[in-house]
């Protein structure tokens, strides 16, 4: 199987999205110059090149494209090159209008943007799979391609009538028989009782609330369809270059693939990711994302497009300050990624996107932004060969996440619009970063047994399998910390009986649910010890719990806010940023987990990946970090013992030089 | 003619909507068992039901329904059986795609949901009729069988082909000609002037303002047609069981019907209602919904549908803390309920209301739920003797509400949009509720010649028989208070001269009405002794009235916030509750009206039933209530002397155990 | 050429939209009576009247009208006679629904409110063609005639398939080929190019962010396509008076149309100006729409419409304070008005603007409103003689406005959606306003010889002629502010290399533009001397630039926020209104600028007409007005000499009386 190895070969991939097609083929010569200045080693090509290659119905110009590779190889710059499925051209939906996506209400989303297709139309697969052969024919034996990158950023939802005869098809095979969809959805409820699988509908607009199970497997079902047409793409490149590998560029923490699934069908696992620079929590959520990407991978992956500068789709769009792309850079290095790629290498001057950096701006040649470009590159240039393919250090606690339980909890109707799964994970994973700890992501299925400590922010949905697999990990001492609201659905989005499964409030000494207490936007409870937010719950515990921390005021008064029972906590509301961080240290603590390093000053990271020590200050102050012995800073070449100092945003990539 | 005392017999029915349909059959006796051991005696059955007893067109499955009749009976518990025709089955939709509704935009309703039908569709009515007259048929005799519940929460909008051509036969008798429907609507104006009966349309979406009298007659259309379908079933019913009561429940004082019209058809007029537990005045909407259905009913009514717990279509749905369930039903029995029903008996492990409470919540009989439930029941089976059938004190003042005013007044283009017809009520009837009277609703060219005090929120659209009405109540000694723009338009919407009736301005003394200021959110206007929320007027009085306060400041200076002339009181802002509470209290006084008791503490309500005080004490702390003589609190079968003491949430039922 | 002095004859026209097919006929002659005690001296009628003229199509009923006229003349009032054709009777949507809009989504814009036709239309056209040949030819020599008014308030946009066809032709006359526009529009970016002319469709509903190029040339279309409809028009007018001027009355500062273009094809240019009495900067919102439709007429204008109270369609609707009215009237007049109307004469009492006011409200003849419109009306008579045809003084400051500016900025994925461009054009207007400067627009290609100062608040986009004409004007010695985000696109909305057009930024000293920082909403920026708003930019001043105030703080520190080069200014950022103000009186007085008069008390405006000074008091406290030399009060008779008192919203029109 080929890997991203065969890509990096000892090097960290740096470059960007390259559209050639946007400028005359003289800038090209200036732009490969401009690549070399920068330590550009790869750049994507052909992401939205479908109406270049075939202006009209089965044409093929491929001529700019052959003149472009070669001159990326000629320059020593690998190629990602990609299906350019993602957004057809003009001719398509106007001579074939069922390719086109319905909305909910029925409206066409017709062309004039991008990925403008229906994923179940026979007619988009079929001009797509055409497309993608003869490209895979033409450029398998080309000495730059490095990577295929299959369509982009799958993501459209459709209510067609094609949409629905494919979602009968995909329900046939889930249910077998009406009958048993019938039970599974719950169709007594509102006298939704399907006769036949052709009374069966995607989820269209409705008088008042849709069936949460519709909605679950339509949700499936989506992501299946879309990966119907990635699989179709992938086994055409991997028949023609079995030695390529295949990847396809996943949006970060997104609703629409479950990229669980997704990534175990990818050679390589690659992201985009656009932390907004505005967030003081920016460099968290960058974390936060490589972490999972990594998970994802199993291994390193792929930075498949950021920002140098701003993007344009905000409501208020703001620039990157000097040094944090080299700082978000270098994090999402040292957090695995053997590639820092960007959308896109030259800003465009027109079309959609031209307020959406590049590596080389507007600005120039003498734009701040391309200044900071070529001291990443260079930098990036040091210090592939240390980490290129290495492992990260730590991954001892594992974050459950699963898109199943967020689509089954994300439905219409439920206790609180406020609760929003991913921010829900995104506050944990912030308890656990803040703490020092670097952590993995896993499925709530999966093997548990290496990690020292799992936690389960939120799964509203845990299949009997999912729910052995934490208990046993709980009674074999392992130590688990569960978040509110968690286990309340089986697969079907059932309710499971007591609101809660059983099992799991036997393992933690609960013996009742009476209630679930969300609150409202802004509202906090009191507990021992901190503030909660977001969501409380009126628990009954049992003989065998500890109540770590309890309600005071209010209704809940004198209940448990925080349950322990061994090694098995839970926590029913989401404590205030400061109290969850001291609550999953103290939980890590008594796994054994440690951070990295002990007693960083705030807003530094350090990370471990192969020999290197990533010591990265999100802040702006200067600061100085006490380092474990002597080391050399890779990056300047200074050795140091004893401590090193940041400069805002400042970045040390540092091997240790202690006598081993 | 057969009435709620029919199904009553006596008793206050407990229990709620029961769909057995969601459950093993081996379900369904444990749940007979809990409801008896709850005290129920009533479940409505059927609401839901059509998929299942008609699974395909014509099939009939009456086998299930038979048994559960059965059962309920075998456990002495009535049955309230639906017409299940609020939710086609799918099949319906698919075969019949014409039956499912069209929005305004042109984009079809599909099913998928419930209320998935257009009431103008001839198909729809045809299988309803079929359904209603085979269910009538067969029940007809059933012991268990008490009273007839059509449909359920009629609130469909269509604006369908269908739709428009049943429009044009509603208007066709509304207004005979064409040319005279063009005079009432003013089409004129805008150049909207009709041709022909054929050019007519529902008010679909358009490029700016509709026609006013468009919208006011497309929403008596509305209520008319979805008021014939109800028909269609009742007649059916009844015409099976002339001697069983029918009614249909409404959502509280909802738009989509004109509940006075709909209750002069039904025999029992039943409600579903929903106040927020955060809410801290939900006791005064509760208080309201309740006057304002036993005045549609002009006696006993239903509580048809609340909730034991959280509803689940809120933003955020608080549960109910512990008492407020009870309290908020003795509430609704103290105010003339028979009936205390939920939705729904057992929540609900699929489908989209999952996270709607039942009478027993996932929790189950372990439930704090389900726990008060048992001792509502009990505590209504002591109480019902004493009060079923029993007429409600007080009622001497009326609030005048209306369906036309309601509609005309929401129109587009008025001058303010944060007027809110309902909220406006709502603010009046908590000023009488909060000086302690009991207070019913009246329509506004009803019979007023028997209370002391009738008040006139807001009624934007009087007719001349309307203004008669109220002139000559007035005018014969009876105390008026109208709050601001009221008697503005004419049964057509139009503006009458002047901007307001001159016969209205006569008997408050008022010469001109120059112009309507209304407020910004949240900004206020002083007037003597108070301020004004929400609206004002620039008013000239002529020598006849008193200024009773003036505004101060502003462009309004010294002219006439509230005028009174005789026993006519006119008031031309939303006074702060304090000031409007005093308002309606000196005005009380003047005109006779008592509280039920006086001097009571903050939040204590007093309402007489029959032979029963009841006291309910709407906040937490510990408070005592002062009573006059000996008395019986028939819930606990304490005699007290002098004083009740009450506790958060607590309720006292007491009968005077005085010497006659 | 037909002008509007040959309407207004010396006088300034007062009136208002007549719409007596609302009213029987008996109510017109009271109008006509109230009308001359008013004042007033023209009406516009028929502007609705299409569905009253052609009932049923191809039917002609023009007696009533025939009556009315004569009965206009016969007081001496004068007709501006408007061809009905924005609201198309119902049987044409009945008949002919292709005759009906559709919007972005393909749903269909229906009759039952107004202007539910589109442009693009065959059948529309046809009809309105005809009846205004026939309106036309009927009262060509009526002598009520004053001026023609075209449709009303053009501002429909289709997306419907007759748009597509029609959108096509207009595209192929700016492009030529299909070739052409792909480069023009840039289509390579995200695989949009067109191979056929026929696959080009109007930007409709997509999936994701539009190519801004399309949506340019859509909204350049949209305008001309109405200009179509309005030119056709007007020569089936023409044809039959050439004698009698022509207009459209035009929304104010209203994106849909180019109304630089749209004036160029008027005799006279009118305008409909609602400022909202709320807004405490109404009266600057008044003046710009003053100078904005001066600059556009060349000389007299127009108020077509206006409101003698409240209009309806904000979400509150506050009524005009006692004087307010007359203020900003007379501010009309001041800065060129010769027509003071209003919408509409008398409140209608059906129909969707029942809650508009009229100069005969509600209230009637005892109204404060039009006790007010008397007033007015009788002034208007005193000073029409001597200010009617009369030029503006001042006017030697210009601001450049451009719509082919407004809409590419306003384009989707654009750095801030804070950014608006109407109120950064406003807030300078104001700046110079507040200075007491009267200013004029222009566009950014016309003559600029004549101003002392011209000001560019925000222009996105600019054509190589405007900036050459910038460049040349600045460099001639005139002072040119330039305001942020200015020069950035060229007329295809391509990006101009380097960001900013490298003419520019040598014109102001601007070596790099490397990021554009746009604020967070309600966010500031320290720069020396002031804060800044809404943008700011990291910009590198060359060695001929003078850093007129910097940034302070942030990551802007120390970087150039106002810039000077010669007479040439560049301001990065927003001031804060005193600044703006200050910064922009500094550079008119280094222009050689002088404000109307100097040292005028807070709230008070002057501005000079022909031989009146006219003072306008926007304030509520009594000021006093020093004058140069003794001077005739014309509305009062009175002489002063030394100052003048002006009390709230006080008007004085002053002659000089000096010696000469």
């Amino acid at each position: 199987m080929p890997s991203l190895r065969d890509a990096t070969r000892g090097r960290v991939l740096f470059g960007g999205d390259y559209n050639p097609e946007q400028w005359p083929e003289e800038v090209w010569a200036e732009d490969a110059r401009l690549m070399r200045e920068a330590g550009v080693n790869s750049v994507t090509v052909g992401v939205f090149s479908w109406s270049m290659i075939e202006p009209r119905p089965g044409a093929r110009e491929f001529g700019w494209l052959d003149r472009l590779m070669d001159l990326m190889h000629a320059h020593g710059i690998g190629v990602v090159l990609a299906t350019p499925t993602s957004s057809p051209p003009p001719w398509m939906g106007a001579r074939h209008p069922e390719t086109l996506p319905r909305a909910e209400d029925g409206s066409v989303i017709w062309y004039g943007s991008r990925q403008h297709f229906c994923a179940s139309s026979p007619v988009y697969r079929q001009y797509a799979a055409a497309l993608t052969e003869d490209l895979a024919a033409r450029y398998a034996d080309h000495p730059a391609l490095t990577v295929w990158h299959i369509n982009n950023e799958y993501c459209t939802h459709c209510w067609c009538d094609a949409t629905a005869e494919h979602f009968r098809r995909w329900l046939t095979g889930r249910h077998t028989t009406v009958s048993a969809l019938n039970e599974a959805w719950g169709t007594a409820f509102w006298s939704q009782r399907y006769d036949s699988w052709a009374e069966i509908l995607p989820p269209r607009k409705a008088q008042y609330l849709h069936n949460p199970a519709h909605l679950l497997d339509f949700r499936r079902f989506t992501s299946d369809a879309l990966m119907e047409c990635y699989l179709a793409e992938r086994d055409i490149v991997t028949r023609h270059t079995p030695h390529i590998p295949v990847t396809t560029n996943f949006m970060p923490f997104w609703s629409g693939q479950d990229a669980w699934a997704w990534a175990a069908e990818e050679d390589v696992v690659s992201v985009d990711v656009y932390p907004d620079p505005r967030d003081p929590r920016g460099g968290q959520y960058n974390a936060m994302i490589a972490d999972m990407t990594r998970s994802q991978a199993g291994g390193p992956w792929m930075v498949m497009e950021q920002a140098a500068g701003p993007v344009n789709w905000r409501g208020v769009n703001h620039p990157k300050p000097a040094g944090l792309n080299r700082l978000w850079s270098m994090q999402s290095v040292a957090r695995g990624a053997d590639a820092i790629c960007y959308f896109q290498w030259r800003q465009s001057r027109q079309g959609a996107e031209t307020f959406h950096s590049g590596m080389l701006s507007h600005a120039g040649e003498q734009g701040r932004t391309f200044g900071e470009i070529k001291r990443l590159g260079a930098e990036l240039g040091l210090i592939g060969p240390e980490v290129s393919a290495a492992a990260v250090a730590g991954d001892d606690i594992a974050i459950l996440h699963d898109w199943d339980a967020w689509w089954a909890g994300e439905r219409e109707g439920r206790p609180s619009s406020l609760l929003s799964y991913p921010e829900v994970v995104r506050s944990w994973h912030r308890g656990l970063w803040e703490s020092g700890f670097t952590t993995g992501f896993a499925r709530p299925e999966g093997d548990l047994s290496g990690y020292r400590m799992v936690v389960v922010p939120h799964l509203y949905l845990l299949t009997d399998a999912a729910i052995g697999n934490l208990v046993a990990y709980a009674r074999g001492g392992g130590t688990l910390v569960c978040g509110f609201f968690t286990g309340i659905a089986d697969e079907d989005g059932r309710i499971r009986p007591g609101g809660m499964d059983v099992r799991l409030r036997e393992l933690f000494g609960i013996r009742t649910v009476h209630e679930w207490w969300p609150l409202d936007a802004g509202a906090t409870v009191e507990c021992d010890g901190f503030d909660g937010g977001l969501w409380s719950e009126e628990l009954e515990p049992d003989n065998s719990a500890e109540t770590v921390s309890a309600y005071r005021g209010g209704e809940l008064d004198g209940l448990p806010a925080v349950l322990r029972k061994g090694t098995a906590w839970y926590v029913s509301t989401l404590p205030a940023p400061h109290a969850l961080r001291e609550l999953l240290g103290r939980a890590a603590a008594g796994a054994g987990a440690r951070p990295v390093l002990a007693d960083l000053p705030a807003g530094v990271e350090a990370v471990r990946r192969g020999d290197v020590l990533f010591l990265l200050h999100h802040g702006r102050g200067r600061v100085s970090v006490t380092l474990p012995g002597p080391h050399l800073d890779l990056l300047t070449g200074t050795k140091t013992d004893g401590s090193v100092e940041l400069d805002r945003y400042g970045v040390a990539a540092l091997r240790s030089t202690a006598a081993a």
